[in-house]
């Protein structure tokens, strides 16, 4: 097993909202899912509440997940412990008194556009005090979208940083989101941010417009003014891009027309040293042209496994070396920025 | 490497047989086997002796059991050293003289009713002091049987659980064995026993025969009285199951009618984390219907598949959990009386 | 994942040139390989230079060997560093200045009668102070050759101990090289050697030629006198092995006739624990008979895995056992000579 040695493996942030997965993931199975070194069960009832438990039957330690799901709650595997939403053993079958002890831990599990977010408590009593993030993009009949839930054999920070530093297309994704690489190393970026949150927006103007959108968007100029905005919340990071053809409209604008691609970015920690990656893609199709939304988002889960063979390559790599010192280039601005937030809230400090 | 945080791993009960494997195993090839934490080559020789030695040459420590055998002994694939069946080194090729020291460890292996029997002492100097346990069932011509020879990555212990709780059929092995699952669990259970012997009887009367008691055995009555008689001996535990019709016959006597299912679960530590679990199934075929023999092999080798399953992925779980306490419900008894027997024996301690 | 108890793991000879493969696999992408524990890139530019670096970038540690080869030297494939052969970096897209730190260690490496060797220092400043071997035979008009690298998941010492006596051919290689093997084990062998070198040379005059000897050379006589000669230089192991019509020459003489087949075998720790062996086999074609360089070839790696296999087996064998004594025969003079130059190097101490 790989074994780092000069990256703090210790700790995530607690007392948050986290990503669990989506919605559509929780059919009529329970689904097991190891989220910050928590190993949980996820499920649905067949009306519809969501719940997450500790993925171990209190009796003789059965995932849970190897159960099935009933209408009262999720029934273990082996003996036929039945368990409520809330952990609670509500039924021993043979047995007329239920201990109890007889009972798993669970999480909050909360549903919002299309995406499960889980508490996970620095303790037991930690509750949540907000509402889960909005993400309306989810629900904006402008865009339509689809996505994915990946693994990584790498800590969650190196997806971070490949988030929050898109200088890499050029070289990693040439043939999908990328083009010319000396664009992309040369771009207008702005990095800035205030308590948890880094913004990074690159600006490419008079560009080439990249395979993916000259697939999708029928650009009426032989260049594009091209934008990159990325925001990252610590949870999760929207990144938002896209392009119009050349001076056709102010680049920082929100309400900005043209090619546009929305991502959302859950990243959330498996363990100390591999992460989940839950995905989507949206996407504004144009009404001249064919509805181009698989395309789109085919593409991207393309530019996506590049990045996971890219930065699994590169964490089995962090592993074999000793501590070794890594040198800083322009790009690192908005990566180190994100990293700083993680170690202050990991230690506790209060944001300067 | 999974690492088992809450369970006594170092020791096993010694200077006692345990199971090896089945004679049908050794053919003209030697047979590589870690039984108690000891790698051990098992072969036959061409006039029939059967041996068991340390599985590595001492010269360059290749294992033996890389080797041929030959009508003296087994010789080493490397350079040719050839062992006799105590582990003497018999020939060094192209050298007159044999060194004292040219010999490797052997370990008093018997045969008898068809298993083989391995002698694991505390020390080297540990010989048998009784004959190795009978099982006359596999010479017995009222009954027919088959077998075969399973791999878990999971304590010994807790196919000892498994056995000695059969509560679990109605969840676990619906398909062929189990039936109702409220039956097993409300089943009239008695736990006794005495030394190292633990009995349990599970009657089940007037109930519903299970899929495969129906294919086997042509029943009379809507309903079948059934009977489960599980003795656990340390080394193995022998389950006698089946049933006959309704009222047909008094259930605790062994000259009963009816449908027989007579099972040998030798379970031998391969290591503290993994398992050999040694298995036969015998039956009765019914003089009217065609030799269900294979079909209740066939169906019990399902029914195994599934508890291996089962209790590899409880003991994933219970090494990712760190030490946390289980609770026992009824069905616990006779495997608890079993962990108890093992434990008294590991620590040397005389039974009360 | 097995750890090594009876076997010193922690240090190789150093300070001198090992080898890191062949020419033929230098092409047009880089090649990673992990060589006496260093994780190493090793390529060719376009205009033929081959060169060596630290198989790490030294911005966000992605090995260098996920990047491409250009004119100017190699291209890091997540934010495109360039890198010359000498292992500094050359350009950073984006960014005017280079630090000064921007750079990765390099290697020596020297291509010599197509053996690529490197020079593995133990401490940064160690310089060659010496030429690479050379390997004529690789150039001799008179010699066909082939080869290939295989990798071992066994400590290169085991390597050396089967090359450095063929006694085991009789019973690992029955069906090409090997022959009768109370034949091998009973050949005039004769052990030598003064500083790094051994040399062991087995003679087996009057015997039968082996199934590759036959079908490569048209033998005139019912027997053979055969010859073996295994030279150890610490880095690699030249075998000259051969045959001629009995009685038709001097075996001793280097200017000999018959059929001869010549070894180079490159035998380069990976890790403690397994190991690179770079083999060709070259052999001289008989003018009456087709070429049957390719059949030779083959059934030398055939023999090869035949010997990884058996490695694999002895090393994985070694893990399992605690420290167990092994004994001594007489095949084993050659190797324990071997063994004992090594033990001389790693230890530093000045030859006797």
């Amino acid at each position: 097993m790989l074994q780092a040695t000069h990256h703090s493996l210790a700790a995530f942030p607690l007392d948050r909202w986290w990503v669990a997965g989506f919605s559509w993931e929780l059919k009529d199975k329970p689904l097991a899912r190891t989220l910050l070194s928590r190993a949980v069960v996820l499920y649905r009832t067949p009306d519809g509440v969501v719940a997450a438990l500790e993925d171990r039957c209190c009796h003789k330690e059965l995932p849970l997940s190897c159960g099935v799901i009933e209408a009262r709650g999720l029934r273990c595997g082996y003996h036929g412990l039945l368990f409520n939403t809330e952990g609670k053993c509500i039924e021993v079958p043979g047995q007329e008194r239920i201990p109890d002890r007889a009972r798993v831990p669970s999480y909050p599990l909360r549903e919002r556009d299309q995406i499960l977010w889980i508490w996970i408590g620095s303790n037991p009593d930690s509750q949540p005090d907000t509402e889960p993030p909005s993400y309306p993009v989810h629900n904006d009949p402008r865009y339509k979208f689809g996505g994915d839930s990946f693994h990584y054999d790498a800590p969650y920070q190196l997806i971070h940083d490949n988030l929050l530093d898109l200088s890499h297309l050029g070289y990693v994704h040439a043939k999908t989101i990328g083009g010319n690489p000396s664009l992309h190393m040369n771009a207008v970026v702005k990095v800035e941010g205030s308590g948890d949150h880094v913004r990074v927006v690159r600006l490419m103007p008079n560009s080439s417009p990249p395979p993916t959108y000259s697939a999708a968007w029928p650009f009426g100029t032989p260049g594009i003014d091209r934008w990159q905005e990325i925001d990252f919340k610590v949870s999760h990071v929207e990144i938002w891009t896209g392009a119009m053809d050349v001076g056709s409209g102010d680049l920082s604008d929100p309400k900005r027309e043209g090619f546009h691609m929305r991502g959302f970015h859950g990243v959330t920690p498996e363990t100390a040293t591999s992460a989940h990656y839950f995905w989507t893609i949206a996407t504004n199709p144009h009404p001249d042209k064919q509805d181009v939304t698989q395309l789109v988002v085919n593409q991207t889960a393309q530019t996506f496994e590049e990045d996971k063979v890219l930065i699994e390559n590169q964490w089995q790599n962090q592993c074999r070396f000793p501590v070794r010192a890594q040198i800083d280039i322009h790009v690192d601005a908005g990566p180190n920025r994100a990293r700083r937030v993680i170690e202050r809230l990991v230690s506790g400090a209060v944001p300067k």
